[in-house]
């Protein structure tokens, strides 16, 4: 309390807090467009919409971020009445809270996508806010793989539906299972027994998740006696034995076709029965690609995606979009990944204590825009509304008259609310607002029950045809209409 | 932190908070509707789009609701590194900030409107949530009476626009300016010389404020010398002189006419400079809507209205459904205020120190929502997905096959991806969904490349036409049609 006071006497600054950011007309209108195209897919594929609030228990939502091993890190929490609640930082935590409380009622399998704002208290940066855009859809309650194979051709049709098709992206599928398999065929099976240890598991997974920036090398060092970086410092390593690495690198190194992913990886894997199942789940989803017409060209299968250390059990997959980018200023872009998924089971077992097969995607839409803006597919050039002048401060009755015909034969339009004093500063706003008319009638075209209407945009849109002198003279920037044919001469230079 | 931690071992019950609540399909996709249809009308006169973020600084938030007079209250905040972070409780708030901030390089006026979810940390209620849904369009840098006008006779339109008409709303209008000037006139003015007190003021809004349900008599007593209810409690009054308090009475008692309002307030106002102004804004509106053609009937004047006692300065509205209306279990229900706005000056002096005038209106969508609901406007009969059996699981390609057939001629339908073990499963499943078709390809149908069609919905849609035995005979439940032929034979059905 007493800081909220201290605050009181200064003049607050007028800005959003750090890593919050507000969306302008084009942005938002695009980002709600994107969402109703990729909704429909969703939809077509047969998941219904759900929407959970935006503010969760925090024992219901878990203490552990999808990204994140650290516990209560990353989400934006307060204490409520003696319960400590917080805002959701991903749709998949409110859905298993959804389906454990209502799953008596709801079809089983359970189908729904969700979308919104997701919030994140992590370090800001220029391009990571810390309030984000998710379109999700899940299917809960379904073991089968199939609904795994359906979650990345759906993914596919939704980018498509958006104007990104399978050229501009990479489509990376692995399975957890496999590096379980990798691990137990490595001899580095748990104390326990056949379990594979899961804090073993975790360190294994974010050094394979690695490998992209550190290349076989590095990763090899990691799983070894350590490695030091360029500047020196020493990351210690999981000290594996020499055959153990072996193993690993076998199972990193690329292999180019289906047929050699899955011809290695038989050969790894060979006595481990949790990797052959993780092998055989990818056999059926590629099967089921193959059948439904995606060619080996449009999914990958890579061995080093994990996806994050949270709670993914079995297949898991990543899109990234594969160009690199160049803005206007001519600046490199490189776009991390747009999207992602895979099968997860523990979720709902912390409410309810049984587990369920649960398979889900998620779309993230602020990296999907920022790549879609920079192309400028955003289309900026929308028209503003047309401007009723005021010339006369005791004649606000007719501009409404005026204002009232264009908006009810479906012209955007309004009365200049501002202080009318001069013309300029009028025309000044209507630019400003890119409008593409300007109405105006002084007292002496009310007389005559006409208006002088000043095409605002005419100039541009010549210049662009380069067109004859002679349609310029028939299409003065400025000229005197009357009242009852205002609507359909705006709407004649509206079509040209 | 040991709080969270605490809660760690038990297992978290699956709710969402106090308050929270989860909205289903039916009733998100009808509220987006909803705002496609206002935000079109907002649109159409002028307003554009801008989103800010669910959170900011409570410096930024101010410390006062528009409800409430009590700092500090109702909203939920927390502290991010030395700073108290808050959700939105309104769109003005965070409008007035982006305003500040921005306000060199946005058109003067500048016209925005605004929709999405605001929350309260207020006591829940049976029908009230401390998430819930606001449509806004405000005006900021206009004086113009004409922009205050325009605002009520846009909420009108927008409301017609869902579907609510004239007959069904009531649409009160005031002006705070002539409450100032009952002030003024009865004497009561500040010991600072002209300008009336702010204490005082805010405390005669909160009594007038009451009139609705203590009447006449009621409002008397709390400004004379206190009022004692029913229970016995006993409320202190203003102790006014009864001079002062024949003044309020002169000025609360309901006038039938535009004119007789006007009349009787010029004859009470006659020496408040202020309170003239009052009602000069009111005739200049009430001229505009006459020559927008809204007649008497629609706007009624009612000294009462004050909306709140935050931040108006000038007109203020608020719009009633003004039926009583029945729910299917015959329970009565009445809806409060579902929109109202009016004039506000200070909000963007808070940051600047200038005071820039402002003109907002509000529309609460879940009230209105449920009054739809209640009356049934909302379709809850949308159909569910086709679903495609699985008969065998070994032909989850075929499946595969038919469900991409569907999709790709823009069928909704999916392939059942639940336990497959039997058959009357997975049509409780599709009944559920409310599918209309479900299709079945065992290994025979395989073979003579066809698949079995059940219709799922012929049995309702023959006893709700009462149709001769011969149709239903031509039409049969199930069926059994060559794949190829598939997609227009549904099309066809579910076009009868």
């Amino acid at each position: 309390m007493s800081d909220k006071n201290s605050i009181k006497s200064k003049r607050p600054i007028p800005k959003p807090p750090r890593g919050f950011r507000d969306y302008m007309m084009d942005e938002a209108i695009f980002r709600n467009g994107i969402i109703r195209k990729i909704s429909s897919i969703y939809e077509l594929y047969g998941f219904d919409f759900l929407e959970t609030p935006a503010v969760e228990n925090v024992d219901a939502l878990g203490e552990f971020l999808p990204d994140d091993d650290r516990p209560n890190n990353g989400i934006f929490s307060w204490i409520d009445n003696d319960t400590w609640l917080a805002l959701r930082y991903d749709h998949t935590a409110p859905l298993a809270r959804f389906y454990a409380q209502n799953k008596a009622i709801l079809p089983n399998p359970y189908r729904r996508y969700s979308f919104g704002p997701v919030w994140r208290n992590e370090k800001p940066g220029p391009d990571r806010f810390r309030q984000f855009y998710q379109i999700d859809a899940d299917t809960v309650g379904s073991s089968q793989v199939s609904s795994d194979a359906e979650m990345c051709m759906m993914l596919c049709e939704a980018l498509e539906n958006i104007g990104i098709n399978f050229s501009e992206y990479k489509f990376r599928i692995n399975n957890r299972k496999i590096l379980s398999g990798v691990i137990e065929s490595a001899g580095l099976t748990s104390d326990k027994g056949d379990i594979v240890d899961d804090e073993l598991f975790l360190k294994i997974c974010r050094t394979v998740d690695k490998m992209d920036r550190l290349g076989i090398i590095g990763i090899k060092s990691l799983l070894g006696a350590g490695r030091e970086d360029e500047s020196g410092d020493f990351t210690p390593g999981l000290n594996l034995s020499s055959t153990q690495i072996d193993f690993f690198e076998a199972f990193l190194l690329k292999k180019d076709t289906w047929k050699d992913f899955f011809g290695e990886m038989r050969k790894i894997l060979k006595g481990s029965s949790i990797g052959n199942e993780g092998l055989d789940e990818l056999e059926r989803m590629f099967s089921i690609f193959l059948a439904s017409g995606y060619s080996e060209s449009i999914f990958s299968l890579d061995p080093t995606v994990v996806r994050g250390l949270g709670y993914y059990t079995g297949p898991v997959y990543e899109v990234e979009l594969n160009r690199r980018l160049i803005d206007r200023n001519g600046k490199e872009y490189t776009f991390g990944s747009i999207s992602g998924g895979g099968r997860y089971d523990g979720l709902v077992k912390r409410f309810t204590g049984q587990s369920i097969p649960a398979v889900g995607v998620s779309i993230g839409l602020d990296r999907l825009i920022a790549a879609l803006n920079i192309e400028k597919r955003i289309d900026n050039t929308a028209d503003g509304p047309i401007i009723v002048t005021v010339m006369d401060k005791e004649r606000y009755k007719d501009y409404h008259e005026i204002v009232n015909i264009l908006r009810n034969n479906g012209l955007r339009s309004e009365i200049f609310m501002g202080n009318p004093k001069d013309l300029g500063r009028q025309l000044k706003y209507a630019d400003q607002r890119k409008s593409p008319f300007a109405i105006i009638q002084g007292s002496i075209e009310a007389e005559r029950g006409t208006v002088q209407v000043k095409d605002l945009k005419l100039g541009s849109k010549f210049s662009e045809t380069i067109d004859s002198n002679e349609r310029w003279k028939e299409h003065p920037s400025q000229f005197e209409v009357k009242l009852k044919d205002l609507v359909s001469k705006l709407k004649q230079r509206l079509e040209e």
